[in-house]
């Protein structure tokens, strides 16, 4: 399992233009590693997770191609984090907003603390958040997203619960037990397997039924002529545990 | 704001063809209208939102181009309700049903009365809901839909609100209040940003996450060089409120 | 009403081969029973829906022909179900796991009981379940998938509640009367509408929205001159019963 953590405090944990390319390079650099079945992304300081772009570097801002490269790094990013081999947890202890939001959303799971919040309160400041209702959307349907959208609001953990932005809350002083369970329930699968999921489901995510079939029957092939399915279901059949 | 009244009460506000064509030209007469940032829609008389098409129309009429064109008239109405340049509330204090209900899921954001019921009882006429399905099916998924559209039965608000119909349920002598909250946030916004949005979202939306992401990101670039997003966030970081 | 009993109680009314294409001569008898508005699928025994492939066909088995016919069976079948001209209703009184749960996922409704469970666990296996991920997605989301898939668990009816796998709960003892009523409320309708409904519903799905609007306007357009319709809209008006 790796950790990481958006290490920016006294910034909001702000994704500057540093911090984002900092965690692409984090990204990559698991992508290969086959020891690793689970990356956990939190928020340094724990009462937020993400408060998304770093103003700082709009305001005033007439470099047009910093601008570009800004939202192509950030929405890399999130491509990137659908895309990762591994499973990404979110752990969200605190506020999400505006591409910090957006983050959670991309997240494979989102385990969330009963005080969180979320929100994309670009709005609020001239600038819709264009970029995270990608996922948002995609996620929780077009209704639950355009109100959060168009009021920029805050909306408590019940509210992300409800409208399935997150998977569970848990109280504060039970989260991180929360997210080490999960931690240790998927750690205890094949990480050949876990890659292998992983993909398939990008793979058919999005496609017709019909398409997604056909891409999924490739990927079940391939998958239970391989070793690991070999051995899990003789563990099984045998009534013992895999040995990966 | 503007405000759009089904007033038909005593014809259940079902949309015939003069009042999805009166529907259609308030809409289209709203579109340009930079001053109004949010239409509320809601049924005279408080106790039916909408009933749908007006049976009265259909019944021994064999005209098939009248036919053709009230369907051609009340599918246009939905898609543009979605296009539409503003935020489109449906407010529902009673039944909806029909072509009602499929008025309701086309809207932006429904908030409706805890007595609120919703159906699509084509079925029960021997008339399936066949353009109902298209908003309602993309909005609450599949089973639901099809439990909805096999059964023809009127559901209670609590499932609507449960299967994500509607955004939320208020008392009824507390709705229209709650309609006027959301409506002064989102009034308290840029319209200029609010127009943007709602085309940014209408442009990513249905599009796998490559193609939305690049779609943003254009919409991005264009907002954030605007004087709305230069105003908003010089008011955020000197915390004082935007002068839009 | 037909309905369609897993009949493999000792076996945990496990998919074999076999009874997957028994399974798929079933639904394509009943296909054209224009008598036939609804089939109940359910399984023996009441403690087990299904659950799923039959492992002792895949352990050690190096028959890569039968392999890729198994899965071109069971990928076959769900693609049936849904495409099945009749309303097909899942009936889980127990435990649903693997393919057992894409059958569920994969049905056009589904009631379950309180004790029912769910699970796609095939990564316990070294096996991830591919192919139920299809359904399972496009009906529960991308978080609550990658959840299930990912720790291979099994989730209490409340859960596949929440996240949207199954319509309703009933107590143990209320779930058959639960289904019958339902039967009988789709069974009062006209055969002949549920067959143009359910086409008219899967001719849609999946399309953008201009396109389902095109394509429904067209089954509107034949539903509403049929003699369905005349009667139905008919008896409304004349405030009697339809004789379909």
């Amino acid at each position: 399992m790796a950790r990481i953590t958006l290490n920016r405090p006294s910034a909001g944990n702000s994704l500057s233009m540093d911090l984002v390319a900092c965690l692409r390079e984090l990204f990559a650099g698991l992508a290969p590693r086959e020891d690793v079945k689970v990356i956990v992304i939190s928020g340094a300081g724990g009462r937020i997770f993400s408060a998304g772009h770093d103003l700082n570097e709009f305001h005033g801002n007439e470099d047009l191609e910093f601008l570009e490269q800004d939202f192509a790094g950030i929405t890399a990013l999130m491509q990137e984090v659908m895309a990762q081999p591994q499973i990404v947890i979110a752990k969200v202890e605190g506020v999400a907003t505006a591409a910090g939001c957006e983050l959670v959303a991309a997240c494979d799971i989102a385990l969330a603390s009963t005080v969180s919040r979320f929100g994309v309160p670009g709005v609020n400041i001239g600038f819709w958040c264009h970029t995270p209702q990608v996922p948002l959307s995609r996620q929780v349907g077009r209704k639950e997203a355009m109100l959060m959208l168009a009021t920029g609001k805050l909306y408590p953990a019940e509210h992300a619960l409800r409208i399935g932005l997150v998977n569970s809350l848990h109280e504060p002083d039970q989260l991180d037990q929360a997210v080490e369970d999960l931690v240790t329930v998927i750690a205890s699968k094949s990480a050949a397997v876990i890659r292998r999921g992983k993909r398939s489901f990008n793979r058919q995510n999005g496609l017709s039924v019909a398409d997604a079939y056909r891409v999924v029957r490739e990927e079940a092939m391939e998958n239970i002529v391989a070793p690991e399915a070999n051995e899990g279901i003789a563990a099984f059949l045998e009534k013992r545990d895999p040995v990966w």
